[in-house]
């Protein structure tokens, strides 16, 4: 892409965030994102052929955003380092519960949708585990690991947005599925 | 419930069942399921509010079937017995792609909708692992870390039927997750 297009991309998905973070999935509609982005029609559907295409692209961007901040060669506790990323990305994801659940909504559709697709290394989530965890061989065994442990963290996530799981409780989950999960793989 | 009223709920969810697993959820009829299971369509709704309720009880019933194999006290190795029942499960489900494709999107359409109803307790499996692991007293740990198992499985299971995951890995995944998460609660 070149920077004209990167920037237009960015303004689209700031627009999107804006709109679903104040009104449901449902309610937000494409015209009024184009609208706020500064963009035609047409070259938002050309970026994002749907509103579920769109809010997907929209929690990988936010998602990214928070596990930058894992050190790619990992710190001195990697496990509890994990772990913290993760609560914390659960968390500030939860602090707007509705585009929290338009990009839920939109990721698992995406994801139901495009069978035999890009199989995991699609999740940003996914790769920064794997990145920080590059001192360990990314054999078959880091790999399943890792998978477990993004379905553990989505699990969570979308127990504490449906109001099942509290927030400390969901908290403890997560910490938990890090150490029992990666635990074993730094020790090795 | 009466026993009539038994007998006519599983007829429904059998009638469900084999209409799910030759069409997409979207051409379902409720009609159809009615006469299937030789009921009024009234006496349908008042089973099951909507079509998401309804394969959202045809999935509770199915995976009840699969889970009540396990020992309720747990054999001798029960880390491999939860694994294989975990197993042979996501395996059976996927053995009809159709219905499977339904019964998910019904269970997490439901599981997002009734936010702050039944939390965990609501899931058969949650429950079957729970009730295997009763020589571990049933603490916050236990719970957590079977919460993690069943999020684990689910994750499995979706990957699964989007053709993201191959068979074997998901099987390895599944037994992966089993042995990591709850081989500590059985070994301590």
């Amino acid at each position: 892409m070149s920077e004209g297009q990167v920037a237009r991309r960015d303004r689209i998905l700031h627009a999107a965030a804006e709109l679903g973070a104040t009104a449901d999935f449902d309610r937000v509609q494409m015209n009024e994102v184009a609208k706020d982005a500064g963009v035609a029609i047409g070259t938002l559907y050309r970026y994002f052929p749907s509103k579920t295409h769109l809010f997907a692209a929209v929690f990988e961007e936010q998602l990214s955003a928070f596990v930058d901040r894992l050190s790619p060669a990992g710190g001195e506790d990697l496990v509890a380092d994990i772990g913290e990323v993760l609560v914390s990305s659960c968390h500030e994801l939860l602090r707007r519960p509705r585009l929290c659940a338009a990009m839920v909504q939109s990721t698992a559709a995406r994801y139901a949708l495009e069978p035999f697709g890009a199989p995991e290394g699609d999740s940003a989530l996914y790769r920064a585990i794997l990145r920080t965890l590059s001192r360990v061989a990314p054999d078959e065994d880091v790999r399943s690991t890792v998978r477990l442990l993004v379905y553990s963290w989505w699990g969570v996530l979308v127990s504490s947005l449906s109001g099942k799981t509290p927030v400390e409780q969901a908290e403890a989950d997560i910490r938990r599925a890090a150490r029992l999960l990666i635990g074993p793989l730094v020790a090795r």
